[in-house]
Protein backbone atom coordinates (compact mmCIF):
# COMPACT_ATOMS: atom_id res chain seq x y z
CA UNK A 1 0.00 0.00 0.00
CA UNK A 2 1.23 3.20 -0.85
CA UNK A 3 0.73 5.89 1.40
CA UNK A 4 0.30 9.51 0.71
CA UNK A 5 1.81 11.63 3.88
CA UNK A 6 0.57 14.96 4.43
CA UNK A 7 1.70 17.02 7.52
CA UNK A 8 1.34 19.85 9.53
CA UNK A 9 2.84 22.65 6.85
CA UNK A 10 0.96 21.04 4.12
CA UNK A 11 -1.75 20.53 5.46
CA UNK A 12 -2.47 24.45 6.22
CA UNK A 13 -1.25 25.48 2.51
CA UNK A 14 -3.94 23.29 1.36
CA UNK A 15 -6.51 25.11 -0.64
CA UNK A 16 -9.09 25.90 1.40
CA UNK A 17 -12.31 23.54 0.42
CA UNK A 18 -9.54 20.72 -0.41
CA UNK A 19 -8.86 20.93 3.29
CA UNK A 20 -12.73 21.10 4.43
CA UNK A 21 -13.02 17.75 2.53
CA UNK A 22 -9.98 16.17 3.59
CA UNK A 23 -10.30 16.76 7.33
CA UNK A 24 -14.20 16.41 7.39
CA UNK A 25 -13.30 12.65 6.01
CA UNK A 26 -11.01 11.31 8.09
CA UNK A 27 -12.46 11.08 11.21
CA UNK A 28 -14.46 8.16 9.77
CA UNK A 29 -17.56 7.16 8.97
CA UNK A 30 -20.14 9.70 10.82
CA UNK A 31 -23.54 9.85 12.09
CA UNK A 32 -26.19 11.86 10.47
CA UNK A 33 -29.39 13.01 11.35
CA UNK A 34 -32.43 15.47 10.37
CA UNK A 35 -32.67 18.27 12.98
CA UNK A 36 -36.31 19.41 13.68
CA UNK A 37 -37.25 22.48 15.11
CA UNK A 38 -39.79 24.90 15.82
CA UNK A 39 -39.42 28.95 15.13
CA UNK A 40 -41.20 31.40 17.96
CA UNK A 41 -43.67 31.80 14.99
CA UNK A 42 -44.03 28.53 14.24
CA UNK A 43 -41.96 27.75 11.47
CA UNK A 44 -41.09 23.88 10.98
CA UNK A 45 -37.17 23.92 10.74
CA UNK A 46 -35.84 20.86 9.22
CA UNK A 47 -31.55 20.87 8.72
CA UNK A 48 -29.05 17.86 8.25
CA UNK A 49 -26.09 17.55 10.87
CA UNK A 50 -23.11 15.08 10.79
CA UNK A 51 -21.83 16.12 14.16
CA UNK A 52 -24.22 14.45 16.31
CA UNK A 53 -22.66 11.91 18.68
CA UNK A 54 -23.25 10.04 21.97
CA UNK A 55 -21.89 11.24 25.50
CA UNK A 56 -23.30 9.36 27.96
CA UNK A 57 -26.27 7.26 28.31
CA UNK A 58 -27.46 7.56 32.19
CA UNK A 59 -28.71 10.42 31.93
CA UNK A 60 -29.02 9.90 27.95
CA UNK A 61 -27.22 12.59 26.61
CA UNK A 62 -26.33 13.56 23.13
CA UNK A 63 -24.04 16.18 21.98
CA UNK A 64 -23.99 18.29 19.08
CA UNK A 65 -21.39 20.55 17.20
CA UNK A 66 -22.19 24.06 15.50
CA UNK A 67 -19.54 26.07 13.66
CA UNK A 68 -18.71 29.67 14.08
CA UNK A 69 -21.32 31.81 12.03
CA UNK A 70 -23.22 28.59 11.15
CA UNK A 71 -25.52 28.27 8.22
CA UNK A 72 -27.39 26.20 10.69
CA UNK A 73 -28.15 29.43 12.68
CA UNK A 74 -32.17 29.05 12.81
CA UNK A 75 -31.44 25.41 14.29
CA UNK A 76 -29.12 26.59 17.39
CA UNK A 77 -31.22 29.46 17.79
CA UNK A 78 -34.59 27.34 17.73
CA UNK A 79 -33.32 24.79 20.48
CA UNK A 80 -32.02 27.47 22.70
CA UNK A 81 -35.37 29.49 22.14
CA UNK A 82 -38.03 26.53 22.99
CA UNK A 83 -35.72 24.35 24.97
CA UNK A 84 -36.58 21.16 22.62
CA UNK A 85 -35.57 19.39 19.08
CA UNK A 86 -35.78 15.85 17.36
CA UNK A 87 -33.25 13.70 15.66
CA UNK A 88 -34.37 11.48 13.12
CA UNK A 89 -32.44 9.27 11.26
CA UNK A 90 -32.01 9.35 7.77
CA UNK A 91 -32.57 6.28 5.05
CA UNK A 92 -32.32 4.88 1.79
CA UNK A 93 -35.62 6.73 0.67
CA UNK A 94 -34.41 10.06 2.25
CA UNK A 95 -31.21 11.32 1.65
CA UNK A 96 -31.47 13.14 -1.13
CA UNK A 97 -33.95 15.43 0.80
CA UNK A 98 -31.61 14.95 3.93
CA UNK A 99 -29.30 16.32 1.65
CA UNK A 100 -31.06 19.40 0.09
CA UNK A 101 -31.53 20.83 3.68
CA UNK A 102 -28.62 21.79 4.13
CA UNK A 103 -29.63 24.43 1.37
CA UNK A 104 -29.48 28.39 2.60
CA UNK A 105 -33.32 28.75 2.40
CA UNK A 106 -34.61 31.98 4.27
CA UNK A 107 -35.47 32.60 7.78
CA UNK A 108 -39.88 31.63 6.97
CA UNK A 109 -38.80 28.68 4.64
CA UNK A 110 -39.53 25.60 5.98
CA UNK A 111 -37.18 22.76 4.64
CA UNK A 112 -40.12 20.52 5.59
CA UNK A 113 -42.24 21.66 2.86
CA UNK A 114 -38.64 22.95 0.70
CA UNK A 115 -37.53 19.49 -0.01
CA UNK A 116 -40.69 17.27 0.27
CA UNK A 117 -40.37 15.59 4.13
CA UNK A 118 -43.40 15.47 6.69
CA UNK A 119 -43.60 17.08 9.82
CA UNK A 120 -45.13 15.20 12.26
CA UNK A 121 -46.41 15.91 15.74
CA UNK A 122 -47.18 13.37 18.85
CA UNK A 123 -47.76 13.08 22.24
CA UNK A 124 -47.70 17.43 23.40
CA UNK A 125 -43.88 16.97 22.10
CA UNK A 126 -43.29 20.40 21.20
CA UNK A 127 -41.02 20.07 18.09
CA UNK A 128 -41.34 18.58 14.65
CA UNK A 129 -40.54 14.26 14.07
CA UNK A 130 -39.86 13.57 10.28
CA UNK A 131 -42.43 10.99 9.62
CA UNK A 132 -40.27 9.37 7.15
CA UNK A 133 -37.55 8.94 9.97
CA UNK A 134 -38.16 5.42 11.24
CA UNK A 135 -35.88 6.20 14.39
CA UNK A 136 -37.13 9.33 16.18
CA UNK A 137 -35.64 11.24 19.14
CA UNK A 138 -37.07 14.13 21.52
CA UNK A 139 -34.67 16.04 22.84
CA UNK A 140 -34.64 18.34 25.41
CA UNK A 141 -31.84 20.91 25.87
CA UNK A 142 -29.92 20.92 28.86
CA UNK A 143 -26.39 23.13 28.25
CA UNK A 144 -24.20 25.14 25.83
CA UNK A 145 -20.28 24.59 25.90
CA UNK A 146 -18.59 27.01 23.86
CA UNK A 147 -15.37 25.76 22.68
CA UNK A 148 -13.09 28.41 22.47
CA UNK A 149 -9.99 26.93 20.28
CA UNK A 150 -12.10 27.04 17.27
CA UNK A 151 -15.27 29.12 18.43
CA UNK A 152 -17.56 26.51 17.91
CA UNK A 153 -20.43 25.43 20.06
CA UNK A 154 -21.22 22.23 21.49
CA UNK A 155 -24.98 22.21 22.49
CA UNK A 156 -25.76 18.81 24.72
CA UNK A 157 -29.40 17.21 25.13
CA UNK A 158 -30.67 14.89 26.91
CA UNK A 159 -33.28 12.33 25.30
CA UNK A 160 -36.63 12.21 26.97
CA UNK A 161 -38.31 10.24 23.97
CA UNK A 162 -37.64 7.28 21.76
CA UNK A 163 -39.76 6.17 18.59
CA UNK A 164 -38.10 3.06 17.21
CA UNK A 165 -39.78 0.30 15.41
CA UNK A 166 -40.34 -2.68 17.60
CA UNK A 167 -38.77 -4.78 15.37
CA UNK A 168 -35.49 -3.17 15.30
CA UNK A 169 -35.38 -3.30 19.11
CA UNK A 170 -33.30 -6.59 20.70
CA UNK A 171 -34.07 -7.74 24.13
CA UNK A 172 -30.51 -6.50 25.37
CA UNK A 173 -31.28 -3.16 24.09
CA UNK A 174 -29.37 -3.01 20.96
CA UNK A 175 -31.16 -1.34 18.28
CA UNK A 176 -30.61 -2.83 14.93
CA UNK A 177 -30.14 -0.13 12.77
CA UNK A 178 -29.71 -1.65 9.40
CA UNK A 179 -33.31 -2.80 10.17
CA UNK A 180 -34.14 0.20 10.48
CA UNK A 181 -32.25 1.32 7.16
CA UNK A 182 -30.52 4.18 9.21
CA UNK A 183 -27.41 5.42 6.82
CA UNK A 184 -23.93 6.44 7.33
CA UNK A 185 -22.08 9.46 5.69
CA UNK A 186 -18.06 10.20 5.49
CA UNK A 187 -16.76 13.43 4.05
CA UNK A 188 -19.49 16.39 3.63
CA UNK A 189 -21.22 14.77 0.98
CA UNK A 190 -20.78 10.83 0.88
CA UNK A 191 -23.64 9.03 1.79
CA UNK A 192 -23.27 5.07 2.60
CA UNK A 193 -25.55 1.97 3.60
CA UNK A 194 -24.33 -0.48 5.51
CA UNK A 195 -23.76 -4.67 6.06
CA UNK A 196 -23.16 -5.75 9.38
CA UNK A 197 -20.08 -7.99 9.70
CA UNK A 198 -20.52 -9.25 13.50
CA UNK A 199 -21.69 -8.39 16.99
CA UNK A 200 -18.91 -9.87 19.23
CA UNK A 201 -18.73 -10.63 23.00
CA UNK A 202 -17.49 -8.21 25.34
CA UNK A 203 -13.85 -8.71 25.89
CA UNK A 204 -11.98 -9.84 28.30
CA UNK A 205 -8.16 -10.14 28.79
CA UNK A 206 -7.86 -14.19 28.89
CA UNK A 207 -10.70 -15.05 26.60
CA UNK A 208 -11.50 -14.55 22.51
CA UNK A 209 -13.93 -12.72 21.23
CA UNK A 210 -16.86 -14.51 19.65
CA UNK A 211 -20.03 -13.79 17.21
CA UNK A 212 -22.99 -13.31 19.34
CA UNK A 213 -25.28 -12.85 16.85
CA UNK A 214 -26.50 -16.11 17.15
CA UNK A 215 -27.64 -15.92 20.77
CA UNK A 216 -29.08 -12.31 19.95
CA UNK B 1 -44.51 0.74 10.69
CA UNK B 2 -45.28 0.14 14.62
CA UNK B 3 -43.27 2.06 16.72
CA UNK B 4 -41.88 1.81 20.27
CA UNK B 5 -42.45 4.53 22.29
CA UNK B 6 -40.22 5.25 24.95
CA UNK B 7 -40.69 8.03 27.42
CA UNK B 8 -37.57 9.48 30.22
CA UNK B 9 -39.46 7.59 33.03
CA UNK B 10 -39.26 4.60 31.19
CA UNK B 11 -35.85 4.88 30.13
CA UNK B 12 -34.81 6.09 34.03
CA UNK B 13 -36.45 2.28 35.14
CA UNK B 14 -34.57 0.24 32.43
CA UNK B 15 -31.42 -2.20 33.29
CA UNK B 16 -28.56 -0.14 33.03
CA UNK B 17 -26.89 -2.54 30.60
CA UNK B 18 -29.75 -2.41 28.70
CA UNK B 19 -30.63 1.25 28.45
CA UNK B 20 -26.38 1.54 27.82
CA UNK B 21 -27.07 -0.77 24.90
CA UNK B 22 -29.85 1.69 23.99
CA UNK B 23 -28.63 4.88 23.94
CA UNK B 24 -25.38 4.01 22.58
CA UNK B 25 -27.23 2.85 19.27
CA UNK B 26 -29.70 5.87 18.56
CA UNK B 27 -27.08 8.19 17.95
CA UNK B 28 -26.41 6.11 14.97
CA UNK B 29 -23.54 4.82 12.96
CA UNK B 30 -20.38 5.89 14.84
CA UNK B 31 -16.73 6.61 13.64
CA UNK B 32 -14.55 3.92 15.50
CA UNK B 33 -10.83 3.92 15.48
CA UNK B 34 -7.74 2.35 17.96
CA UNK B 35 -5.80 5.21 19.70
CA UNK B 36 -2.35 4.43 20.26
CA UNK B 37 -0.28 5.80 22.55
CA UNK B 38 3.20 5.54 24.65
CA UNK B 39 3.23 5.76 28.40
CA UNK B 40 6.49 7.38 30.04
CA UNK B 41 8.17 4.58 30.55
CA UNK B 42 8.02 3.47 26.88
CA UNK B 43 4.66 0.78 27.09
CA UNK B 44 2.81 0.53 23.56
CA UNK B 45 -0.72 1.18 24.14
CA UNK B 46 -3.65 0.90 22.03
CA UNK B 47 -7.61 1.40 22.36
CA UNK B 48 -10.23 1.15 20.81
CA UNK B 49 -12.69 4.57 21.26
CA UNK B 50 -15.95 5.38 19.18
CA UNK B 51 -16.45 8.81 20.57
CA UNK B 52 -14.22 10.47 18.01
CA UNK B 53 -15.93 13.35 16.21
CA UNK B 54 -14.88 15.92 13.39
CA UNK B 55 -14.37 19.18 15.53
CA UNK B 56 -12.84 22.01 12.76
CA UNK B 57 -11.29 22.11 9.66
CA UNK B 58 -8.98 24.87 10.18
CA UNK B 59 -7.07 24.09 12.73
CA UNK B 60 -8.03 20.62 11.80
CA UNK B 61 -8.86 19.13 14.65
CA UNK B 62 -10.37 15.94 16.26
CA UNK B 63 -12.06 15.44 19.43
CA UNK B 64 -13.14 12.50 21.56
CA UNK B 65 -14.87 12.02 24.58
CA UNK B 66 -13.60 9.76 27.62
CA UNK B 67 -16.39 8.31 30.65
CA UNK B 68 -15.81 8.85 34.79
CA UNK B 69 -13.02 6.69 35.55
CA UNK B 70 -12.68 5.33 31.82
CA UNK B 71 -11.41 1.55 31.54
CA UNK B 72 -9.57 3.63 28.79
CA UNK B 73 -7.01 5.36 31.85
CA UNK B 74 -4.19 4.60 30.37
CA UNK B 75 -4.28 6.57 27.09
CA UNK B 76 -6.30 9.71 28.67
CA UNK B 77 -2.75 9.62 30.81
CA UNK B 78 -0.48 8.91 28.11
CA UNK B 79 -2.29 11.66 25.73
CA UNK B 80 -1.53 14.48 28.68
CA UNK B 81 1.82 13.19 29.86
CA UNK B 82 3.05 12.73 26.41
CA UNK B 83 1.24 15.28 24.31
CA UNK B 84 1.25 13.21 21.14
CA UNK B 85 -1.54 10.51 20.22
CA UNK B 86 -2.46 8.34 16.85
CA UNK B 87 -5.62 7.94 15.42
CA UNK B 88 -6.00 4.27 13.17
CA UNK B 89 -8.41 3.45 11.39
CA UNK B 90 -9.87 0.03 11.54
CA UNK B 91 -10.59 -2.26 8.34
CA UNK B 92 -12.11 -5.80 8.27
CA UNK B 93 -8.80 -7.26 8.57
CA UNK B 94 -8.86 -6.58 12.47
CA UNK B 95 -11.58 -5.45 13.84
CA UNK B 96 -11.66 -8.60 16.28
CA UNK B 97 -8.19 -7.72 17.80
CA UNK B 98 -9.32 -3.83 17.69
CA UNK B 99 -12.76 -5.18 19.87
CA UNK B 100 -10.48 -7.13 21.72
CA UNK B 101 -8.37 -4.08 22.79
CA UNK B 102 -11.01 -2.95 24.78
CA UNK B 103 -10.31 -5.69 27.57
CA UNK B 104 -9.46 -4.70 30.85
CA UNK B 105 -5.34 -5.37 30.36
CA UNK B 106 -2.84 -4.12 33.45
CA UNK B 107 -0.74 -1.12 32.84
CA UNK B 108 1.87 -3.31 31.61
CA UNK B 109 0.94 -4.61 28.97
CA UNK B 110 0.79 -3.32 25.71
CA UNK B 111 -2.53 -4.27 24.03
CA UNK B 112 -0.67 -4.24 20.40
CA UNK B 113 1.06 -7.84 21.46
CA UNK B 114 -1.75 -8.66 23.27
CA UNK B 115 -4.32 -8.46 20.70
CA UNK B 116 -1.66 -9.40 17.65
CA UNK B 117 -1.25 -5.67 15.92
CA UNK B 118 2.10 -4.26 14.42
CA UNK B 119 3.02 -0.91 16.60
CA UNK B 120 4.87 1.54 13.81
CA UNK B 121 7.10 3.86 14.26
CA UNK B 122 7.68 6.75 11.51
CA UNK B 123 8.92 10.47 10.74
CA UNK B 124 9.55 10.89 14.10
CA UNK B 125 6.28 11.14 15.57
CA UNK B 126 6.56 9.47 18.95
CA UNK B 127 3.24 7.97 19.36
CA UNK B 128 2.68 4.29 17.80
CA UNK B 129 0.69 4.05 14.50
CA UNK B 130 -1.10 0.98 13.84
CA UNK B 131 0.67 -0.67 10.92
CA UNK B 132 -2.56 -2.72 9.82
CA UNK B 133 -4.23 0.28 9.45
CA UNK B 134 -4.65 2.00 5.97
CA UNK B 135 -5.88 5.49 7.37
CA UNK B 136 -3.19 6.63 10.24
CA UNK B 137 -3.24 10.23 11.99
CA UNK B 138 -0.82 11.99 14.36
CA UNK B 139 -2.59 13.76 16.79
CA UNK B 140 -1.07 16.62 19.26
CA UNK B 141 -2.83 16.90 22.35
CA UNK B 142 -4.53 20.76 22.67
CA UNK B 143 -7.06 21.17 25.45
CA UNK B 144 -8.84 19.23 27.91
CA UNK B 145 -12.71 19.66 28.42
CA UNK B 146 -14.28 18.92 31.52
CA UNK B 147 -18.12 18.34 30.61
CA UNK B 148 -19.54 18.54 34.10
CA UNK B 149 -23.56 17.82 33.16
CA UNK B 150 -22.03 13.84 33.16
CA UNK B 151 -18.34 14.08 34.56
CA UNK B 152 -16.95 13.03 31.14
CA UNK B 153 -13.84 14.86 29.50
CA UNK B 154 -13.62 15.82 25.93
CA UNK B 155 -10.26 15.87 24.50
CA UNK B 156 -9.30 18.22 21.44
CA UNK B 157 -6.21 17.30 19.46
CA UNK B 158 -4.43 18.85 16.19
CA UNK B 159 -4.14 16.50 13.35
CA UNK B 160 -0.49 17.20 12.62
CA UNK B 161 0.04 13.91 10.36
CA UNK B 162 -1.99 12.04 7.82
CA UNK B 163 -0.81 8.78 6.31
CA UNK B 164 -3.84 7.71 4.00
CA UNK B 165 -3.36 5.65 0.38
CA UNK B 166 -2.79 7.82 -2.36
CA UNK B 167 -5.37 5.67 -4.16
CA UNK B 168 -8.17 6.49 -1.88
CA UNK B 169 -7.62 10.50 -2.20
CA UNK B 170 -9.80 12.57 -4.38
CA UNK B 171 -8.37 15.89 -6.28
CA UNK B 172 -11.02 17.79 -3.91
CA UNK B 173 -9.84 16.40 -1.01
CA UNK B 174 -12.69 13.80 -0.39
CA UNK B 175 -10.79 10.67 1.00
CA UNK B 176 -12.58 7.36 -0.10
CA UNK B 177 -13.34 5.37 2.82
CA UNK B 178 -14.60 2.61 1.33
CA UNK B 179 -11.87 2.01 -0.85
CA UNK B 180 -9.71 2.23 2.62
CA UNK B 181 -11.63 -0.51 3.86
CA UNK B 182 -12.74 1.62 6.90
CA UNK B 183 -15.86 0.04 8.90
CA UNK B 184 -18.26 1.73 11.04
CA UNK B 185 -19.69 0.85 14.66
CA UNK B 186 -22.55 1.11 16.22
CA UNK B 187 -24.32 0.63 19.92
CA UNK B 188 -21.34 -1.02 21.62
CA UNK B 189 -20.35 -4.24 20.17
CA UNK B 190 -21.60 -4.13 16.29
CA UNK B 191 -19.26 -3.65 13.27
CA UNK B 192 -20.46 -2.79 9.55
CA UNK B 193 -18.63 -2.12 6.02
CA UNK B 194 -20.36 0.06 4.38
CA UNK B 195 -21.95 0.26 0.46
CA UNK B 196 -21.97 3.75 -1.09
CA UNK B 197 -24.96 5.05 -2.08
CA UNK B 198 -23.74 8.64 -3.61
CA UNK B 199 -21.78 11.74 -3.47
CA UNK B 200 -24.60 14.92 -3.73
CA UNK B 201 -23.38 17.96 -5.54
CA UNK B 202 -23.53 21.02 -2.78
CA UNK B 203 -27.26 22.31 -1.90
CA UNK B 204 -28.88 25.72 -3.18
CA UNK B 205 -32.21 26.41 -2.89
CA UNK B 206 -33.69 26.47 -6.50
CA UNK B 207 -31.83 23.33 -7.80
CA UNK B 208 -32.13 19.74 -6.96
CA UNK B 209 -28.53 17.89 -5.66
CA UNK B 210 -27.66 15.63 -8.22
CA UNK B 211 -24.80 12.95 -8.38
CA UNK B 212 -21.04 14.59 -8.45
CA UNK B 213 -19.59 11.03 -8.72
CA UNK B 214 -18.95 10.93 -12.24
CA UNK B 215 -17.16 14.36 -12.87
CA UNK B 216 -14.88 12.88 -9.43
Amino acid sequence: MKRACINSNEIALLDKQVRVHLINGLGGFKSVSLVGTRSEIGTNNLAIFSSIFHLGANPPLVAMIFRPSPPERDTLRNIISTGFYTLNHINEDIYKQAHQTSARYDIEVSEFEAVGLTPEFKSNFPSPFVKESAIQLGVAFKEKVDISINNTTMIIGEIIEIHVPEDCLSKDGFIDLEKANTITCSGLDSYHKTIRLDRLSYAKPDKEVTSILAVE
